[in-house]
């Protein structure tokens, strides 16, 4: 089984590199947090604005991210950006982003988020909470 | 007479926004760069990291920029660029940046470059050239 | 007459930096936001982030914005930045911000900000509300 | 024996912030490249500009990056960053950057980064290059 994959086109611009002329390293976890929003559009099919409201949460939070970068890109380049949930567990899920490079992985990525709602008790705080299945089998529809 | 207008699609994202929801300012004026960098491909047909190299020239340094905020754009909205010179003079040119949510303009900005090459008696040293003929005429062709 | 002038350091660091080695001119805008929200804290006597729950406001937003780039700033340099109302008008306000290298201005920028609060007839709405004669007070005290 | 540490303050202002009003994950990064370059300043003695010229390499790229996030920071709290050397290897090691709110680490970040030289049989071509002893050494005068 596998779950929906999200592609999405990253042309390199001049605001996204550094005094090496290459992207600037923070740039791609501006990248993927944007890979992460798309995903989710695509795999629910409910506009990312709409995503909290739809499922009454109070957001997908990161609590962990991490990245290899094994070939750099530079201003002018394209590249494409493959999004997908790798693990959904109760109330976290990985996402994997690949940024491909032609046919190679320039750069890979991975996010852990939690499914985040209100605390019933006291809506000032928030809390983890169980992804709902409807969720999980919009994923894996593909 | 008019110039070549470079158009572009602006997908608002979760990382342009700021805790109000709605763009933070600088991210416009990396829209402006990204707007002129294309504008200049488009016009010149040269791939934009290749414009200093064709044209012998250090950069298109900005010298002023400023923009008139009317409509906030926020999560998830789309809006278009529209990018154009307004002038060039000898060794400097403006460009015209709008921004449009339907076919109301949201944001208007414009940038003041300068045309600057190598200084031949002293290469450690940048300054004002002028823009040459050829490179005006390519932006009139439309 | 004058207004409370807010200074603050600025250390230019290679996040700061673009291609050709100098700041990338959307940083500046963020450095006059920072100014803006210092200037407010200073003068008001209230930190930044209980501004709007202090005054009862929505915000400040931002109208307009622009700056001369005179001298670049490149990484590893050091510089100032003084951020003072240049003047108020009844809901709305000029920021002037001068960056410092040294004893020259590099760079001055000027926003235009609006003092906006809830639409009391429609809290979903927002509007420009004048600004209280207690905050200009604050400024002038200096 | 321990390494050097390069302690510095962390404001966390509006520009840095989302629309669920905390840092958004990017600017992390953001702190620890600039941690990393403010500890060998630290180290070494020599500014971080010129670390560069004065060890006669291309520079210090990031192959690997990664972040705990236990505890967000909102606007207008303020933090400390301490980034130390946890490993030094032939051409490669690791920078940790612990992000403390209070006493508590808020976010811990590791980055990997390598010695990068010019290659001497091709000036076009960066790559790994020992890291020298007097260079490790200095990270172990403290």
């Amino acid at each position: 089984m596998s779950f929906v994959t999200n592609r999405m086109k990253l042309a390199i611009e001049w605001a996204h590199c550094d005094p090496a002329g290459i992207v600037f390293n923070p740039r791609f976890f501006e990248f993927f947090d944007t890979g992460t929003w798309h995903l989710f559009e695509t795999a629910l099919g409910v506009p990312k604005q709409q995503l909290t409201k739809t499922y009454k949460i109070w957001g997908i939070p990161l609590v962990d991210a991490g990245a290899d970068f094994r070939i750099p890109l530079a201003f002018g380049e394209d590249a494409e950006m493959e999004s997908t949930v790798s693990e959904f567990r109760r109330s976290s899920f990985d996402v994997v982003h690949r940024i491909l490079k032609g046919d190679k992985v320039a750069i890979e990525g991975k996010e852990t988020r939690v499914w985040t709602g209100k605390d019933p008790a006291n809506p000032e705080r928030i809390r983890a909470t169980p992804i709902p299945d409807e969720v999980i089998a919009k994923f894996k529809r593909a």
